[in-house]
């Protein structure tokens, strides 16, 4: 399994990660790209299983985070940088909504690169977009100081799985070539068509008594009104940590 | 070459990249994890010369981008998503600013997926973070519609260089076990040792007129002033795009 037939790992062997693997993979994500090379990054290491039951509940009690011998949040990080700014007798002027933005483009592609050198070390993973969902508590848990922002969280260790690839949209609902051209309700139909027609997802709409996978997705799985509080708490969160919106 | 030992690629053969293999590329990017697999993104293709002019300003006229055969520009994009709900009677509920932070985490997962098999295929790249530089121009040359966000434009084509990689920090910088530990100055010293007395750093910060490295990159490259600048355009643009903040 590579990062071309990536399938998202939930279930875990109970085997530990070598340190030294753990090093090689962290070393390579920061191989990635970023502005400027000042790496406005961090990682979290998080092994002990004591501080996997503190996460669990903040990642909806899913089992794997307290099955996965190893979780790695990926931070946006400019606590140190201020750190090193302040002894240079620089400025850091950071600590607002390009900072928190542009730190999250290079916290991204680290925690990818990552996420590929895993899969080529045999790992699986799973992303854990619940970091955003419970700021609060995970900043408090890690003891993230001002200037750090969780992004997301990888749980990480040996398959004990192989569920079947998801089914994605065509490349045509993805690509534009020069310029951005509108869909129009025929031919969002004819993309859609695998996905909204495909047996996993006709399922889980029966299951949700939903009508579509519109419906599913937009209002009962990201609703408009959790996007809405989580934006809020977004904000509020970030101002907490220093930044200045 | 490859995501291990990555350098950033900004003179190219003038050799165009086949559709073929574009398409591959783009294929493999779609196979990174998402959020719900609503694949909340978008890439713009750019290869026509006169857009490749058009897009040049937007990106300091840094040669790279007339002389690469192919500009990619990844977006986030709820445009189709609010198309595909209007269609299915679903509240797309996702324009404010977690939707906007959320899809540019998975727009971020697929850019550099895209970016690791790119490089697997012998072509070379350089992220343009310019885009955040001068979002209101690119989203106007490419037509970018209510929904849709400019966020990171990758050069890509056959290296017509190998520059030697750039010096990274030590993983000890990066990485915390546990807890976050906050750094001393004394710490900070030893960590930023090798970046600040690599000779590549020491000639930039002398060219600069700077006293030491944080001083070049927090002052004069990456400025409060630009970044408090950037933060308000990035507000008024996602706005404009149809984003609640």
């Amino acid at each position: 399994m590579n990062y071309k037939d990536h399938r998202s790992i939930r279930s875990f062997l109970p085997k530990e990660i070598d340190a030294n693997v753990l090093s090689e993979l962290l070393t390579i994500g920061t191989r990635a790209s970023n502005t400027g090379n000042f790496q406005s990054y961090c990682v979290i290491v998080t092994q002990e299983a004591a501080m996997k039951e503190r996460l669990a509940p903040y990642h909806f009690n899913q089992p794997m985070v307290t099955q996965a011998p190893v979780l790695l949040t990926f931070c946006v990080d400019y606590n140190r940088l201020e750190v090193w700014s302040a002894a240079r007798h620089a400025d850091c002027g950071h600590l607002n909504l390009m900072g928190f933005y542009n730190a999250t483009l290079d916290t991204m592609l680290f925690a990818q690169n990552v996420a590929v050198a895993a899969e080529e070390h045999g790992l699986g993973y799973c992303f854990l977009g619940t970091v955003l969902y419970n700021l609060e508590g995970i900043i408090s848990t890690l003891a993230l100081p001002r200037g750090v922002m969780p992004v997301l969280t990888m749980a990480l260790g040996y398959p004990a799985e192989k569920p079947p690839m998801r089914i994605r949209l065509p490349l045509e609902a993805i690509v534009h070539y020069e310029r951005y051209t509108p869909f129009t309700p025929e031919r969002i139909a004819e993309l859609y068509h695998n996905l909204e027609t495909a047996p996993f997802y006709q399922e889980q709409v029966r299951k949700a008594g939903c009508e579509n996978l519109a419906q599913l997705i937009m209002e009962q799985q990201y609703s408009r009104a959790t996007y809405e509080k989580l934006s809020a708490e977004l904000t509020r969160i970030l101002q907490k940590q220093g930044f200045t919106l």
